[in-house]
């Protein structure tokens, strides 16, 4: 049966001031891109094999995994299917995107594949650290899906300190075979994807021990499982890590060596090697292996960060336009919730943070297509500018995320506690960012270093890079008196990120004047660096923002909606960090009303366009997963029909009540 | 198998400058209460009948509720058998809040019993508005579990705005009845605990239509169940709601009626009554039914949110000592990452604010029991203000309660977002607490009606309550000079509060000058109005902490952690909102790095004692129920077993591999 758009969001739409299909287009990357991009989801959405008869929160774990399975199986064999018969133009990047990111995948098995790491690190981490000889013979068996790999780095009592991890890799020159062993508990691998019980090969980071030597940590690749009978190999101990707060069907495992030999080949020897007597050749330069670790936070926040954050935004904006409560006015009837001021501040800016998001990670893709280019070429000099970027945009953009999806989930207040309305399992999905792929905290302090070093530059007057430039002149900009436009909001931002990091730097330098270590003094600053290394993030993209506003073409009723979704952003972190800005940028105490003022203009200006904004993010219901935020409104029919989806729903009486309720009631007469 | 203590934690405890049980004793309300908790807790958690097989984590939602069922029914027959044997003096209500709140009961049913809401508002609210006769009827017979209850106010359309809700109750003089019914889908009762399947009578709150009028909501019983055959009554449609974030064997559930006929004398009367005739007869004061609605929140903050922040506290404290990372110094091995600030600046808060909380809440018990008994001779007078108190400390507890938790989570790393951290089921515990009993945003908006009208009075000179006094002299403390000290950094916090207040009570007044009606100009000044009603209450809680200290008589080495915490406490909250500090309060910005000192030299010197703080909040493993918090410190082992115990790991390959996994392999070759 279909149901009637709600009235009330349809009167919504009819309120639009710009044309939703040109934004659309517009992040899309044009009209094209939208087309194959629908396309594509349809022929993934439209296969009746991969949709739930049972809503998987209702599935014990085994369960859920086994589906998992099964669709996964299913999923990739399209992808074949859709890249032979494709005449849209959407290469195979694009699909790998929908597949694996916040798109067309999520939709399919909500708690992730456990075939992703095979695709975002297997494979990759081959191409890009296996020989010419070596990605020909893996990389093709890998990317038709005759083995199924994973990537074991992390281990149980080592993450983020990879220098620290454990397991050893030593090389038998007289069989000319490389012998695995774990030598502790805490050198167990331990989070790989799949890993558990659904791949057969990995990629495995271990210590290289060669002619008595150690030479710190190699990739290696190692058959975890008989391919017919899928048994673990001699040696190889494994099973999966247990459940967890969400991805619950990505089967992340352990693994344990006891004397596992594999042939020296299967070491990735594109930048070091062991030659057959044991001599080690070294690499020509460490930092060419980044190169998987940059990719992937790179993907996480151009693919995730923007994606969960806009889907939370359209659940709870389509919600809060159905739902009425409470009263305005007396016997003015009962408002819809976006109306309250609150509301709107809890939705609004999640709807500007992901296009923001969305910015920066355009240009740090970017970045890293040139920078990798680069490198092919022996060309290092952009590399660790693109690294801190990377580390810092991957820390703060996952942690607002994280923010962004809560604040939707409670402006729907008890309802987005359902599972059915999305929230649990976004939330799940997006604060593991926050963690995976390098810790945030350590990944600020990452960017920290580079921060110091810039500023030292800064002040010895060597060349900065672009990100940094602002070093040089930020005390220049505090001198003008303070105008609320976005280019004086701009430069108030740069003052705060220049000035945070000077402190730092002086208070670094302070430390070491009187007499304590540069390591203590640096640990002894770790809260201000991050802090530091957080403003410059966030005057980046809001920079990034601001340029992006200045130099599209687009209709001039979009670009006065962009331009208010940009001036709420700049208000509301301002806000949050007012001390700040009343320290070390022109802005006086005198001002901060104006700041308060633009930031509640700004809810006001967007709210009748707020449904316009959400729909153009164009996310089908599919993907969306959520009874609240259905395109057409119907949300207390869907409500009903997903609690009635229930197991428990399915018998009026359960078992319970004879097993063991009803004893215990009468026992009390 | 016991395992031998691990040597960081036991290093740790050795360094610890207090003695611990000295802590336990005082927070535990003395030495014999101490005790009598040990014993309860004993009693309780000895009984292998209510330990998991396999965590609950790997059932399906069916199997989920069964089990907590079977639980429930063992658990409450042991409390009759505690409250008969016992002679350790701890009384009914110690045991109810153990069972109920975070500590005993959430080791034996981790995501919340089907019981809970029986026992918190089903037989509360006979209680408080039944009459004496009533009371007489339902009562003994809830009490000893000879009917299990639930309490039915929200609906699938309304929760906060309780005057909108739509279940229609009718009188029928003709039959000396009432009839239920439900007009819409939207007046669905929706969330009750335990109404899925678990309940055979509720209370109901209906529009109340007698002799053609309506009279607004009042509460009625209803049986939903025979008690017989557990079918649902004539006319009565029921189910549970569905999957949710967390609480999934809470069973709540989803009510309509379709002309459901109930005694006159099921409308609980105590306070308003319909006479056989249909003759309504008016309450002597509404206000008193809000007993109940506070009572709950008064119990969440005592209850749940210094039990969770503490055990997150616990948790992320002792796996940081057990935790090593990484290197400060080149060559000097790995230290406990909890040497690192940033680390410190994650977990320390937590166990201060764990603290700032309890006296906080203890100040508002106390004040609830007095306001309680005055109730009862009819003395209105400080209702007001326990409402407003306890609206606001709900709201701003709970929001810092779930930040707590996560921040203290993702101080765990990766292995924080496993189930056997403990930290997935926590968070979605804390979670709820911030929208259900009054949506936080709502309640802060409440608090802020009765600051606006404490303002007014006090322009007006008229007599102010208690926690709002500092408006009459907020000012007057803006003149001195700023000296780091616990006294002038409390007045800081009533000046920004007072300030706050103010700014909003002028903006209101400013806009309706403007033209513009009252309630307009309301709800454009609600986002200011919601942070000013935050900024109160943190100065509430910061004056209960300094006002603790100042009275309190515990040994010196105790006294001077305890006012470590509390300055820990002030500089962080005041470096979140230094906006506020620097516009509003003697604050100047050449102040501000004592501020940020002052936080560093907190942590600094809570570090050596951080493991005896926790260790005094005394929690038993069953009750923290983490592998990363065990107090042995055995945590890579824990996490292992853990693993171990995931259904999938019973097998060397899963059914999966033969049903999906090899046909695609092969079909791939």
């Amino acid at each position: 049966m279909k149901l009637k758009v709600n009235e009330d969001l349809h009167k919504e739409r009819l309120k639009c001031t710009f044309n939703t299909e040109e934004l659309t287009n517009f992040l899309d990357g044009g009209v094209n891109k939208t087309l194959s991009r629908r396309k594509l989801e349809s022929f993934f959405l439209s296969d009746l094999n991969l949709k739930d008869k049972i809503p998987m929160e209702y599935l014990s774990h085994k369960e859920r995994y086994e589906e998992a399975v099964r669709k996964s199986c299913i999923l990739f064999k399209k992808v074949n299917e859709w890249q032979q018969s494709n005449d849209s133009g959407s290469n195979s990047m694009e699909v790998y995107k929908s597949l694996l990111g916040g798109s067309v995948g999520s939709a399919i098995i909500k708690d992730g594949s456990p075939f992703a790491v095979h695709y975002v690190m297997f494979i990759p981490t081959i191409m890009g650290q296996g020989t010419l000889e070596q990605q020909g013979e893996w990389v093709g068996r890998a990317f038709s899906n005759q083995i199924i790999g994973t990537y074991a780095q992390t281990e149980l009592g080592h993450g983020t300190f990879i220098r620290g991890l454990e397991t050893i890799c030593t090389y038998d020159s007289a069989t000319e075979e490389f012998v695995l062993n774990s030598p502790t508990l805490t050198s167990y691998k331990w989070w790989p994807g799949g890993l558990g019980h659904t791949c057969n090969y990995a990629v495995v980071i271990a210590q290289l021990y060669t002619q008595g030597k150690c030479y710190g940590i190699h990739p290696f690749i190692v058959q975890l499982r008989d391919e017919e009978t899928w048994n673990p190999m001699p040696g190889i101990k494994i099973g999966e890590i247990g459940g967890k707060f969400g991805m619950n069907s990505t089967n992340n495992g352990y693994l344990a060596f006891d004397n596992v030999r594999i042939p020296r080949m299967n070491m990735l020897m594109k930048n070091a090697q062991v030659l057959k007597d044991g001599t080690y050749k070294k690499s020509v330069n460490d930092k060419l292996t980044y190169g998987t670790m940059i990719f992937v936070r790179v993907v996480i926040v151009r693919d995730l960060v923007s994606s969960y954050i806009s889907k939370a935004a359209i659940i709870a904006t389509r919600y809060s336009c159905v739902r009425r409560q409470s009263e305005l006015k007396p016997g003015a009837g009962e408002p819809q919730i976006l109306d309250y001021q609150t509301q709107q501040y809890k939705i609004f800016p999640a709807i500007a943070i992901s296009l923001a998001y969305k910015f920066a990670a355009s240009w740090l893709w970017d970045v890293y297509n040139d920078v990798t280019s680069q490198l092919e070429q022996g060309d290092l000099e952009r590399l660790p500018e693109l690294h801190a970027m990377a580390c810092c945009l991957k820390a703060v953009s996952t942690a607002d995320a994280a923010v962004a999806v809560t604040t939707c989930r409670l402006a729907c207040g008890g309802h987005g506690y359902m599972n059915c309305s999305n929230f649990p399992n976004m939330y799940a999905m997006t604060s593991a960012t926050e963690t995976y792929e390098g810790e945030n905290t350590v990944l600020l302090l990452q960017t920290a270093r580079y921060l110091m070093k810039a500023c030292q530059d800064a002040k010895s007057g060597l060349k900065l890079t672009e990100t940094v430039l602002y070093l040089n002149n930020f005390k220049s900009l505090r001198r003008r008196n303070w105008i609320t436009d976005l280019d004086c909001i701009g430069n108030a931002f740069l003052q705060v990120a220049g000035s945070k990091i000077e402190n730092c730097y002086f208070a670094i330098n302070q430390l070491i004047i009187s007499g304590m270590s540069q390591e203590d003094a640096w640990n002894e600053t770790t809260i201000q660096l991050s802090k530091a290394t957080e403003a410059h993030c966030r005057a980046f993209v809001i920079q990034s923002f601001i340029t992006t506003i200045k130099t599209i073409h687009l209709s001039s009723e979009l670009m006065k909606v962009l331009t208010e979704l940009c001036k709420l952003v700049c208000a509301h972190w301002m806000l949050n960090q007012m001390g700040d800005f009343l320290q070390y940028s022109n802005l006086k105490p005198s001002d901060v009303p104006s700041i308060q003022s633009l930031l509640e203009d700004c809810l006001k200006q967007i709210r009748p366009n707020a449904v316009g904004l959400v729909d153009s993010f164009d996310v089908r219901d599919e993907i969306l997963g959520s009874a609240l935020g259905v395109y057409d409104g119907n949300v207390y029919e869907r409500l009903i029909e997903d609690a009635n989806k229930s197991p428990l729903n399915q018998e009026p009486v359960n078992e319970s009540f004879h097993k063991y309720l009803k004893p215990y009631l009468k026992s009390n007469l």
